[in-house]
């Protein structure tokens, strides 16, 4: 985002996501009445509010996710209280949004468990990126061994998928927080939420202050996202194999060494 | 209820309506492998722990819902956060749960607005029950008057409805509470709890120590539920109106002076 009102009790909050006037980085109306273009270009001028530092320590390229992906599960994972050591989360697929929450959520001291549809990311998901356990969604008996194990789960699923299985795995008292925005409405049992006061919950990005606390504890934590940095000329390619899922786990594009100027 | 295991973490926390071996008060299987059968006769022995003490000022037959409608709508008041004085909370259903809501919520100094289908019951939600205002599902203006004006709903329609307009009706992190069951799964949007950090959460009932303390925050405020007492013969006519919604808001048997001893 780089606008919001300024004025109402979310911009007050340090909540500017949160604005019903916030400004997208792209493809929304500025204040000035000019359409913004987000940050595909060799220089943007941008209102200082909505500028984050990124610490020395952090590569550009590995950090620039982080303050879409990054913030949209490290935001939740703070605000609902899924971030104390011992705690155990569930993280619902493993991609852009996904590889970064179990990044984020190991660094706070909390025990991760990935949950996906296939075995396929097992590997990746407990070696690579430090998980400590992995679900396979589709088979009844891994998850009927975890059933009522899991103090929250961030779901990064934006296709249509079934609540009452992920509402299972949770704790009395659990969170199932979405951040993933399925296109219809999901199917929501309402039963679980009432016998076990578990809650449905949803969170977009974070403001300005959460941001750069988050690209600051990224710093600390060494964390940044997985990814595939691909020169401007690549970039109708790269939204191919995006529409694939063919990429681990998000394109970087190198602006600075690639875009040519249209004088 | 009537038991539990007192060891969990719930029971450990006073929350013994979410141990899973929670004991209904009627219908299930009791620790010693009796049938619970409630509360419809003329004398009972129970475990002192759910017991719950009536102050004297409440009179028994007008305090004896609220030792279920009452503390299913004061627990998740108290629990979301949703009791501070000039805070607004809609309150779907105007039947024996949504009643005592209203006047659970007015005793602890909140705004209620009273949601219902129709305007049959605005004059009696405003001038009986001490409401602040009214407003028809049905009627698009006047839901659109409201929008974005709640910081919470208690909605305790157990029937099918749609949760869209009424997450509409909450502020950015607003919280629509369940503590009806409708039977089959309802439609959940995803984009409103994302945008808006909104919440759909569920409540059951409350522990022993809350229902306590439930039943003397109603006798400090005079809060009864409006009954209507029958004499035990009358039962079959009363499941008859039950099912016809036709009684405000509460059958109360009066055990004592009509049942009449088997044998």
């Amino acid at each position: 985002m780089v606008g919001s009102c300024g004025s109402c009790d979310s911009c007050a909050d340090n909540l500017e996501n949160y604005c019903p006037k916030m400004i997208l980085s792209y493809s929304t109306i500025y204040s000035d009445g000019t359409v913004t273009y987000g940050g595909y270009s060799d220089h943007m001028v941008c209102d200082e509010h909505f500028v984050v530092r990124v610490p020395d320590n952090l590569p550009l390229d590995g950090a620039a996710p982080l303050l879409c992906a990054g913030i949209t599960v490290y935001s939740p994972l703070r605000h609902y209280g899924l971030d104390q050591p011992g705690m155990h989360v569930g993280v619902v697929g493993l991609g852009g949004l996904g590889h970064v929450a179990v990044k984020f959520a190991k660094a706070m001291g909390v025990k991760v468990t990935v949950i996906s549809t296939s075995s396929n990311k097992k590997k990746e998901a407990i070696e690579h990126l430090g998980a400590d356990s992995f679900v396979v969604s589709r088979d009844q008996d891994q998850m009927q061994a975890a059933m009522a194990t899991m103090d929250g789960i961030i779901d990064t699923v934006s296709a249509q998928h079934p609540l009452l299985p992920l509402l299972g795995l949770l704790k009395s008292q659990g969170k199932l927080i979405l951040v993933g925005a399925p296109e219809k409405p999901l199917e929501l049992p309402t039963f679980p939420l009432l016998i076990g006061r578990k809650i449905v919950g949803g969170s977009a990005i974070g403001g300005m202050k959460e941001t750069q606390e988050m690209i600051e504890f990224a710093a600390k934590h060494d964390i940044t996202a997985d990814i595939e940095v691909i020169p401007m000329e690549y970039v109708n390619t790269a939204m191919e194999r995006l529409a694939k899922a063919d990429v681990r786990y998000r394109f970087v594009i190198d602006i600075g060494n690639t875009l040519k100027p249209t004088n």
